[in-house]
């Protein structure tokens, strides 16, 4: 919809699909320029928060490795693709970094690491009445894209354990950076970012208030475009004016 | 000499003493003004990627709590504190976090945290032949500012023994902030910013050199006056373009 409504006001967004990002950045672009507004997209925390540990840690760290672990958290994209399967009336899926990874990342051992490597997928299906349960199973592990690059398991539980159990939204996870300094590259360093969120839709939301209070002001000096959090000097989302983030955050 | 520089040519600097960089600020500014100039002051990682953590960590979450956990690593300037005491050849000091306080903020706790239930304080002495050394461990941990806040250990080690095991100069830490969202605060987040460093001299050098990669975009733009991290778009620190910036890091 952003193209639509940045041609109308300026706006705020959380567009999440990566491979998309270039071509809904020219067209936001285009539309808010037309309108004469602002349209800040993709922000939240993947694309947002994480985006901006990765291109501090890049400029910072130009010689190293980054690796992104997301969870232990509800991914509810993976959840809707289990409901979509016949018999299934309701779904969670947790995704779950893989702490032998991390810990290796974490020491700088700059590991090669696969799909399956870095996150297991735990999924918790009710089924409809009658269902064949081991259809459902064999459905959720070989789906590609979604799970057959990781080891998932599958827990059958009844609606009364999902609305109890799993009720909540929690995400998290962390972008680490690991690389060297030196003359001779023989300094190791590590940038690691890390979020764990009791509710994921209330911080993405509350991140994209931030990008609001920045957009406004991008929008009194004139600007206009599509811009992204890369683009935004960090004291735009700030409440407090430049002497107090002096003062007491720098 | 940041202001006196700054009338001259295009300046980055790594300017530290937290309590003076109000002052500091105007005073390069008016210097990068009055030469045309831009000066980015105060960069590095604390201040400089701490900071930077700090005011993305409001933004997204502003009712919460900071906290900063510094080390393992060397404080030079406990370590020159040190070196000033007589009787004192050399000395390496190192600031080593409370894991137990660390920990208890990681899980959201927000506790009320004195100096002395942050940091620990490790100081390797080289005495002078002949000094007393009972003078000078009670020097060190009666200093005020400097360690009679904290407990503080002090061993005494041969030259040969310094040179060998204390010979570089590693440091690091943490940034949190712990907060709520939700319209009753019902959820709990945690964000951190952690670095694990070899050399915190050689960080410092890279996190500048990409700042002066800002410095110049600025100022191609027909910006003059002093800058802090916290007024600059991250993508100026990056030497990737736009486009590549948000391909392969949004």
């Amino acid at each position: 919809m952003t193209p639509k409504i940045a041609k109308i006001i300026t706006v705020v967004d959380s567009f999440d699909t990566h491979a998309h990002i270039p071509q809904q950045f020219d067209a936001v672009n285009a539309a808010a320029k037309e309108g004469n507004n602002i349209a800040v997209m993709s922000t939240g925390w993947d694309p947002g928060l994480f985006s901006i540990a990765r291109i501090y840690a890049n400029a910072a760290l130009p010689n190293g490795t980054d690796y992104t672990f997301w969870g232990r958290g509800v991914s509810q994209g993976h959840s809707d693709a289990i409901r979509r399967i016949p018999g299934v009336k309701d779904a969670r899926q947790y995704t779950v970094p893989i702490e032998a990874a991390v810990e290796r990342v974490r020491n700088g051992e700059d590991p090669v690491l696969s799909t399956r490597e870095k996150h297991l997928r735990e999924c918790y299906v009710v089924a409809e009445d009658g269902a064949d349960l081991d259809a459902i199973r064999e459905a959720i592990v070989t789906m590609p894209n979604y799970f057959s690059d990781n080891d998932t398991t599958v827990e059958f539980i009844t609606e009364e354990e999902l609305l109890r159990d799993h009720a909540g939204l929690p995400h998290g996870g962390s972008v680490i950076r690991s690389g060297s300094t030196g003359w001779n590259n023989e300094y190791r360093d590590t940038i690691e970012f890390s979020l764990k969120l009791d509710s994921n839709p209330f911080f993405t939301g509350s991140v994209m208030v931030s990008c609001a209070r920045a957009a406004y002001r991008m929008h009194e000096e004139g600007l206009t475009g599509c811009k992204t959090m890369f683009d935004i000097p960090p004291a735009y989302l700030s409440p407090l004016s430049g002497e107090e983030l002096r003062a007491h955050l720098l």
